[in-house]
């Protein structure tokens, strides 16, 4: 089963993209098919040594920038690599569809070429965050800013599949991301989301707050798309930002600097279990294939990273399993 | 000019405000009325010694728990430290009320009895981010969890003047929190918003996604309270969360618990300039009288800080000034 890479997609594309892909076909044993205007593709490849056999290219002439209104995969760019690689899918033989390319994009082009899943209405990215205990899989995190209340329930069931299935836990629990802990809490969206859920799911275990996200109090959140990427946002400005507050400190003081120094590897350690490249890509659940959803600046590991996730969703075969929930 | 706290509010009550009341009073010669439960505080202000004529006591005989509903301040318990506390306010010689109680009953308690300033329709709470270039003001941080895009505007210009007075910056900037700088981005929500924004208040610059929070790309940011809520939250989880983590890395290894030591300086400026308790209180903006809101869990050092936040707004006339920028 082959694994459809967008070489143009994300600010450091091809580059980054390409030198990940190479990394996974060696590491894993993958094949990759690579998407993207050919003669791009090639000379950027010509770099590295690796298995031929394992990559193909798929010619695509059209790039969508990252900053394109969404809809232009499906009016104007119909020949862009998050398109063509898209509709790879729907071909045997082709397992999953990887990009780190405009998230918006993406998320049109896989709901018009790929479809919903039967009783799903809309799809929702996950997002896997770091958490004390081990990951919180939040859903959704910006596909669906405008969420209704059965959207969620359908989030709550796909992000158990995906909990149980991919990510190992036998029994995980759900909870409703809310201003507060008790049911009476938040807009009436979220009123009704909790009544609803918790009529319908067994694995709901009612609100979560906000920074429970990272003690990692329920295995999944689900939420508004809205407020799921400003969660996203805030944890990925806030961790980026202490980074750098910390690195000030430490040039001010040589002591410091040589206590920087020793913590090196506690630091490196840390640092790796709450790095989003570590997990690499995020699932598009809904749509009627496996997609991944990679940060746009993304590295070459993050990339490596975000195939290994499409190998293991395909070996857990998490769509089929999707489905089958859904259908009960 | 008396400053009023709320001895009875907050997980740690009446002990860290006493203990913070007492380090105030001595460190900036403030008068402070505290207001709850006459014995207990008596009892607690025993264990200190403190200029007397500094500190004087209100009864108050009613308690509001920090899961009672926000209404109770005005149905049930008229006589709790925060109704008793806040109706001081309109008295001649009392200046500011601080609390660290239950925050919904607080914003009702203050619109109900301070009652609104002109020109203004909801009260928001303003927090004071850490950012890399010095503070970001988000207002609203959850007092108001249907905000309308005309609400927004006036948090807009409570915010600037809050901005110019108390925290000395001579021009703010203004930004709409949004998943996306693009002003077509976000809910309709946000796209009124942006509209009246960038027609009615000149400091406006546009759109800023959370993360910026953190860069101190704009001087405020006002967003709705639900988003501004899950914001903060999602801050304190994450550093509480990075810290715990860093921590049992570190104990695994004998080198990096040496580092740390070393470290141990910078690692406190670092958290000194992202500690919210180094800034206390949340300014309650839109009501008739200075309210400063602290965090539940205030350490006596955040009340401390939030006395001379009180403070500080008293001698900068913050209120008067609000009420003179929302009648032009």
């Amino acid at each position: 089963m082959k694994i459809v890479v967008d070489a143009m997609g994300g600010d450091y594309a091809p580059q980054n993209v390409i030198a990940g892909v190479v990394d996974a076909v060696k590491e894993y044993g993958v094949s990759v098919t690579l998407v993207g205007i050919s003669d791009t593709i090639k000379a950027e490849l010509k770099k590295f040594q690796y298995p031929q056999s394992l990559i193909e290219i798929v010619h695509a002439p059209e790039v969508v920038a990252m900053d394109d209104p969404a809809t232009v995969v499906i009016r104007q760019k119909r020949n862009s690599s998050i398109s063509v690689g898209m509709g790879l899918l729907k071909k045997e033989g082709y397992g999953a569809f990887v990009s780190a390319g405009n998230t918006g994009a993406c998320v049109a082009a896989s709901t018009f070429i790929l479809g919903m899943i039967p009783q799903v209405d809309r799809p929702g990215i996950g997002c896997i965050f770091p958490s004390l205990k081990n990951f919180t899989l939040m859903i959704d995190v910006g596909a669906n800013t405008a969420a209704k209340p059965e959207h969620l329930l359908q989030y709550a069931k796909m992000a158990k599949v995906y909990a149980q299935t991919v990510l190992g836990r036998t029994t995980p629990t759900i909870g409703l991301l809310n201003i507060g802990e008790e049911e009476c809490k938040g807009t009436d969206f979220e009123k009704e989301a909790h009544k609803l859920l918790e009529e319908k799911e067994p694995s709901f275990i009612g609100n979560v707050e906000a920074n429970e996200v990272f003690t990692g109090k329920t295995d999944c959140i689900v939420c508004d798309g809205y407020v799921g990427n400003i969660t996203l946002k805030v944890a990925e400005g806030m961790m980026e930002s202490a980074g750098k507050l910390l690195k000030r400190e430490i040039k001010k003081n040589p002591i410091s600097i040589l206590g920087a120094l020793l913590l090196k590897s506690s630091l490196s350690a840390a640092k790796k279990s709450v790095d989003y490249s570590e997990y690499g890509g995020a699932p598009l659940l809904g749509v009627d294939g496996l997609v991944l959803i990679s940060h746009g600046r993304s590295s070459p590991k993050a990339i490596k990273n975000a195939v290994r996730c499409a190998k293991e969703e395909i070996e857990h075969n998490v769509l089929k399993k999707i489905k089958e929930e859904m259908a009960k």
